[in-house]
């Protein structure tokens, strides 16, 4: 008999593990949506006129084979000692932390704690990671992370100006400070008109500033006390900005001690992988007058419905609903994943244990220039931390090569200087290598003096909260990351059906490679040939993106989605100047874009014109020929989002892009809805000439619980000349991110979910994205009005759901997100693009029998909201208002006016493994009234639980 | 200023890490045990007389130097494809299940399910297997897993010989059957004085024999029609095993089809990594008239107090308390862990999945032996599945060097025959490798017949259960493993203080390397330059257990400690034997041992003799002296636990040494409390000859929910000849597992640990772990009647709780267990060894705040008691009778007599972040009657729901 195996492949990535609905479910789900085919719901969702006609092509890895790939490519890095400094350091993830957070689902697969109800663990990492900070800097005002040192920078920067009260125009720079840090600055600053002078502190002129920033200890590793130059700016009504590294700050005074109004810097050595540039939180302190100032996120503490302590963001209006044309930065994303690791390992280490190691990592410094000084050697600075610069003359290609041949990068230092960095993990073996560099044999002198002076000695205590003083047992530590984490709801529990957020699955093959030591363990400024399997990886990802887009080439500099636009902005104006029509700054927005396409073009020097919508929510054709008409010679950029942010694929998007073009303008297309896209339409094709992708909505990076994210811009030809350069990689322009590679390590995470889906399998999850949407919104458009259906009554790959109508009962849409909490689910987006609903996108990973679960939540919700307009029940009284039910409603004395059953068990919620909020129903009011934003004294803690 | 850094290691990994109390508790502690020092409490609870003199020398590692070392040692491993077969096999473990079940502490830690309420989840998993095991071989009764497939054999023998009706005293091994099945078929069967005939089926005498056990698929590849021996065998009223592998099962005829009593096997290739031995699961099912014979665990289906359905263990009596002089079988560890593994990769892939897998696996496998036929090749198998032989005459050698020039490994077979096993990571490349290795150049044709007998087809279904039609989508398998692991409390999420099983900390850098591939794709049986790293690991581990025992030598091929007592045993009478004095057959053992222990004795061939105890729990000396007196020359061994299993060191433990050495007899002492003994006593100082270590309890192996586990032996250099060989790697004896170093892979942890702590750190993690019990005993004495004290007044490791006065006001031990999960703990030990009490053990890795929340948790439990002496409720109103308390008790009318609050937030119990056991307590006597052990169908879940 012959022999035919049956036809199924179980290592189909794509159709079996990422895409959710099996086969049989899909037919039932086009059933219930009226079509025959998923073609021919393509038909009818995407207008055929855009549609691309030649499939992606590359084939698909299984898992297996994926991840025997990344191990060849992670063979092709090479794993050295990098002593580089630079704001990047060797350091020890414990293996504790990297298990339980980093590799762990329940943390990195949350979304941001929009919803505090149920992200109170992770809320109170971040509150942990804030009080760490403030700590540390001596500032009392800390946010949850920022993308990299260099972009809180500059944030620092035009903060600086908007509190200042300093009329000048310009900002001074610090020599010392880091080039990358410099490099982004003056590209923020050349957009907003900002002039930048450079150069040494001693000869600032402070009154011809507004504000300025210096690096402590220096990037050449000089500590300077910088009190000074500090009170000359504050006599000059200026705001002084430090940059600054945080294992130094445990042993030397802190900016604050010297009357810094801003402190910024990256928490990467607290545990977090260097990752051949990161991801890695920066922070971002103040003074106290200054907070509400603050860009990112804060997390704050209130009080829940029973007064019980409860965590939240704290002034989310400046940030989530960013304000537009008023917006002062477009950060949205920030490092919450990293910033979590970096909190908890100082968590771990305790103030004891920091301090120890930063003695250990300055003691052997001060043996080494002791050694190096004593062989002859001349080192510039006179006071250091762990940075040495040593004097080469021309023999400074000999000893990079030398240290390279011991398994060492040092610096190269200007043409006749070497930088050494050393890190938490230098020991005495890298000592002799590093010596044996400079041809010197003798061992480093057992002992030495301070490497600066007593009185740059930090006087103050630090961490002084109890929890870092917790027992420092693994069992101890490993149980509270396991107790936050199960507070909290991420995705490895429930579908998180975010409107324009696409929580995705986040395969564990596509996340394993990252913690591998040879992706991890590299330095971002390593010579290229230490590096060859990251530059295949980045290569290869960008050929995909670049087929997938319809675009001619890549920057994978941009770490979030607004930097994305940011940078995409910045190449259009570049491309203006560079044919000599730099007057060319207006951007049309339609009214219903992302807020963060405003404040992006804002900050790159744009000024925003803003479209009409019809009433549909498409953009309004005339308005926008009009509003190009007048901008006419001076068009700069449009921005659209496409499918848009209503979720509908607008017929009219070749016009908008046309007359864009007529009038001599470049489209800007966001890439936020490129779900919707993949494998059907190619932006480069139907007019657009750049998007950034984020890649932690489309393309499988997990949101980390708020960041990491990553937004590489594409462009056409005529743009790439213009492309974000950086100082270790070349190029015309200036940086927008502190590495030429951003977040590199997790463009990794992306790269395997191309490989593993293949252009079929991508294209089939963008299908299947939209027959989800759909299904959702036939299922639903009984019960709630569904708005901006397409001219064929189809959605894209969200659905926004009208809940307006229930406010005249007084039932509102937290009402009913706060009562999906007690379905077991994350609320979709709430009030955005409108007002007064929710924005529904399920995404191609989430199973029929998910959907349904939510789908059955959301039907219950609207037979209790009947009962409220049916007077049964008053919304006050009804379960909604109390949403959501906590397992202390059920121990207390019960006086609702429906039952117990009822509060807790609405029918999507699992019986026996129900997800229950450790808090009631969070009061934002209270909280943004009492703004606390450090760890509450333990007295406190007892008080709530009292 | 002369700068020293503070003299505070935050690597420390011994007492900042792994051990829980910091100094300052550990004073607090000291004080309320009433000594002044460490020290002190060491000489009022060690006798002077037992102490070592020399510490234990070696310098601990920190958790980053740990990794480097093991990625080194990981290096010196070379990974190639190995086809070798023979019960190991090539598998793809799917990423999803390694990262959320292998490298996941609410997996790995959690211990053996006996306490049911808060084992759902795993006893779920479990229920999973068991019912894919039974589908797959067609026999209704299917355990939860055994050591491996060599030892489950062995296990089919001595049950057949149970069962059978044949009084034959022979056991027909089919020459077909592995070689190490057959060693340790052998090594049992001559301990047991049972006569094992191998050879040709055809020529076996089915009289003369209880029964047969059949390779199927032969371990040279032959598939044959086992149907008229077993016929033969039913005739002749005796028992038929079958050897079977589950993937070929899903296409081949399964062993309940063909009339076989028993099947056995290994399920490592389910997603399993072969781990250069293991840790892997073997399966076991019999017929449903034998399944009360049956060896190891089973879980079972009962109800809980609600009568909802719950999962427990079936029919523990058989096992957990081994009948002493009547056991049948020492098993007692099992492979949990690597059972709910395979139980998950059945899940994932389905029917279906594994249908494509094993069909794909043949196909290639045809096709290889069709391109080598047609090469001229002689292939002896007619009929196979996935594995060929081919004859290759003089050429073996050079044949094998060309395979591995391919990076490959075939199978030596004879002196003129290679074995090549295909599997599911072969694929056309490396059937081309393999061809190439024969010279031959030419592509394998595209397709084949079927390479055995249609009447070789399997006809009947499997994996029918709803559970195995989940949707595949990996969101979906993600959050299944996060339910069930939320079901269950492991260790990390509290203590679990049991008697005698030592649930110390397992610590992330110890589980770190096991998952490197380095580790994980080496087969056993690869030639010894390929595993120089496991080798290096091995070699280094034994050197310090050496140290560690004061013995001679290791043997690291039992996988349990119970068969680490049966292996030592049998080393003691090899000894006897080779000194010509084979008569030796007495096995004194102390009626409080472990049950183990005289299973273990018989297993090995001895007789036992129980010898009493005195009324303080300590061996009754007197007693000692007149058993072997009368035991005379026909004195083999004693078997002594250390500190005795009453937990205390006994002041006469030299005397019995000292007697038993009079009488010519081996010490076998316990090494199952070795956790009080590690750096203070080594057992070969004192007298004892051999030892098993509980590498699970003392070395950090995590207890996985009930294995793995590994139970090594030391001896003394007289008995070093004596030891376990292997057919793979020499030696005199007889093996007794399947792979020559057991579960090789997990011996890593044990390693690892060793390096971290470092001699010094040991010795205090032993110290400790005395202060944490006497920490117990002191607070509880007042509470609880503590037994067993020392002549001092201080117990050892563990402290035994008398709840017997309890029971005349009708409080069980039972309720006090129940009553601790509302506590959010896992009960201690329960009547063991003396019935009605609670042997508690916290091990040195708990915190002070730790003890201390269990402390208050048994002293509000003891107030409960008090309450109903004083007659203010009764036992079976109480919340003791009531517990567990479950949401559904809060949901539900509330009619008991003490208030919800008091019922479900005893003191010990976190608020926020409280456990909540998903049933209430089970009922074990329904459950035993109703024996259902495999998945319910899925009707019964929803009637449970109802």
């Amino acid at each position: 008999m012959t022999f035919t195996p049956v036809d199924y492949n179980p290592y189909d990535f794509a159709n079996r593990r990422h895409i959710g609905p099996s086969p049989s479910e899909m037919e039932a789900m086009l059933k219930a949506v009226g079509v025959t085919s998923l073609d021919a719901l393509m038909d009818e969702t995407v207008p055929a006129s855009i549609r691309q006609s030649i499939p992606l092509g590359w084939a698909p890895l299984s898992e297996h084979d994926l991840l025997a790939r990344m191990r060849a490519v992670a063979g092709r890095n090479k794993v050295m000692t990098s002593l580089i400094g630079q704001g990047y350091y060797g350091t020890v993830t414990p293996p504790a932390i990297q298990r339980n957070i980093l590799e762990n689902p329940a943390w990195y697969t949350a979304y941001t704690p929009y919803q505090p109800e149920i992200a109170q663990g992770r809320l109170e990492a971040l509150l942990n990671y804030q009080t760490m900070v403030a700590d540390l800097t001596g500032l009392p005002f800390a946010n949850a992370s920022l993308l990299d040192e260099a972009t809180a920078a500059a944030e620092a920067m035009t903060m600086a100006e908007r509190v200042a009260k300093s009329k000048a125009r310009a900002f001074f720079v610090d020599e010392h400070c880091h080039p990358q840090t410099i490099g982004v600055i003056e590209t923020r600053a050349k957009a907003l008109g900002i002039k930048v002078i450079i150069g040494d502190p001693n000869a600032m002129q402070a009154a011809e500033v507004f504000g300025a920033i210096f690096q402590y200890p220096g990037t050449w590793g000089h500590v300077r006390d910088l009190t000074p130059w500090i009170d000359a700016l504050h006599a000059a009504k200026a705001i002084a900005v430090v940059a600054t590294d945080l294992l130094a700050l445990c042993m030397l005074r802190e900016p604050g001690a010297m009357g810094a109004d801003i402190a910024v810097g990256s928490s990467q050595r607290f545990g977090v992988p260097m990752g051949y540039g990161g991801p890695h939180a920066a922070f971002f302190a103040c003074k106290d007058e200054h907070k509400r100032q603050m860009p990112g996120r804060i997390v704050g503490v209130s009080i829940d419905a029973r007064g019980n302590k409860a965590y939240r963001l704290s002034l989310q209006t400046r940030e989530q609903h960013i304000r537009r044309e008023k917006a002062t930065s477009n950060v949205c994303t920030a490092q919450a994943l990293l910033a979590v690791m970096a909190s908890m390992y100082a968590v771990f280490h305790g103030p004891k244990g920091l301090r120890a190691i930063s003695e250990r990592v300055h003691s052997l410094t001060v043996r080494l220039a002791k050694a190096l000084r004593d062989a002859g050697a001349t080192l510039p600075q006179k006071q250091f931390f762990d940075t040495i610069t040593v004097e080469v003359g021309v023999g400074q290609a000999g000893i990079l090569a030398a240290a390279r041949a011991e398994g060492l990068n040092f610096r190269k230092v200007g043409r006749d200087h070497v930088g050494i960095s050393l890190d938490e993990t230098s020991n005495e073996d890298v000592l002799r290598r590093v010596l044996r560099a400079f041809g010197i044999q003798d061992s480093p002198p057992a002992k030495a003096e301070l490497g600066f002076a007593e009185k740059m000695l930090r006087e103050t205590d630090y961490l002084t909260h109890p929890v870092f003083h917790m027992n420092r047992a693994e069992s101890e530590m490993m149980r509270y990351m396991r107790r936050l984490s199960d507070r909290d709801l991420a995705l490895d529990r429930a579908m998180i059906p975010l409107g324009s957020c696409t929580m995705k699955l986040n395969a564990a093959a596509e996340m394993m490679p990252i913690t591998w030591p040879e992706f991890g363990s590299l330095h971002p400024f390593i010579p290229a040939d230490q590096a060859l399997g990251y530059r295949e990886a980045i290569e290869d990802l960008s050929h995909k993106l670049c087929e997938i887009t319809g675009y001619d080439a890549f920057s994978m500099q941009p770490n979030s989605g607004a930097q994305g636009e940011y940078a995409g902005l910045l190449t259009i104006a570049a491309y203006h100047r560079a044919r000599g029509e730099s007057h060319r700054n207006i951007c049309l927005i339609p009214v219903s874009a992302h807020g963060t396409n405003p404040a992006s073009a804002q900050m790159a020097g744009m000024a925003v014109v803003v479209v009409k919508a019809m009433p549909n929510g498409d953009v309004d054709v005339e308005d926008f020929r009009a509003k190009a008409t007048a901008a006419g010679g001076n068009l700069a950029a449009c921005m659209i989002t496409y499918p848009s942010t209503h979720g509908v694929f607008e017929e009219t998007v070749r016009d908008i892009c046309k007359i864009t073009h007529e009038f001599g303008g470049q489209v800007y297309l966001d890439g936020a809805n490129m779900n919707a896209l993949v494998g059907l339409v190619k932006p480069g094709e139907i007019g657009s000439d750049v998007s950034h992708l984020n890649l932690h909505k489309t393309f499988a990076i997990p949101h980390g619980g708020g960041g990491p994210g990553m937004g590489p811009i594409g462009v056409k030809a005529h743009l790439a000349p213009y492309l974000p350069g950086h100082s270790e990689t070349g190029g015309e322009e200036g940086p927008v991110s502190a590495a030429p590679y951003g977040s590199a390590s997790i463009l990794l995470i992306s790269w395997a979910y191309c490989l593993m889906m293949g252009g079929e399998g991508l294209t089939q999850a963008t299908r299947v994205a939209i027959l989800n949407a759909n299904y959702i919104a036939a299922r639903l458009k009984g019960a709630y009005p569904i708005l901006f259906m397409g001219n064929k009554g189809r959605v894209a790959h969200e659905c926004i759901l009208d809940t307006r109508p229930f406010a005249e009962v007084g039932v509102t849409v937290d009402d009913i997100a706060k009562r999906l909490i007690d379905n077991g689910f994350h609320a979709p987006t709430m009030s955005w693009p409108v007002t007064g609903t929710l924005m529904v996108e399920p995404t191609e990973s989430e199973t029929k029998a998910e959907i349904d679960r939510f789908i059955t939540a959301l039907l219950a919700i609207r037979a209790e909201i009947k009962a409220v307009e049916d007077g049964e029940i008053t919304a006050e009284d009804s379960p909604l208002r109390h949403a959501p039910h906590t397992v202390e409603d059920l121990v207390a004395d019960w006086t609702r006016k429906y039952p117990r059953e009822q509060g807790c068990f609405p029918p999507g919620a699992f019986r026996v493994d129900k997800y229950w909020p450790p808090i009631g129903r969070v009061d934002n009011v209270y909280g943004d009234r009492n703004l606390i934003c450090i760890c509450p004294p333990l007295e406190s803690y007892m008080e709530a639980a009292e």
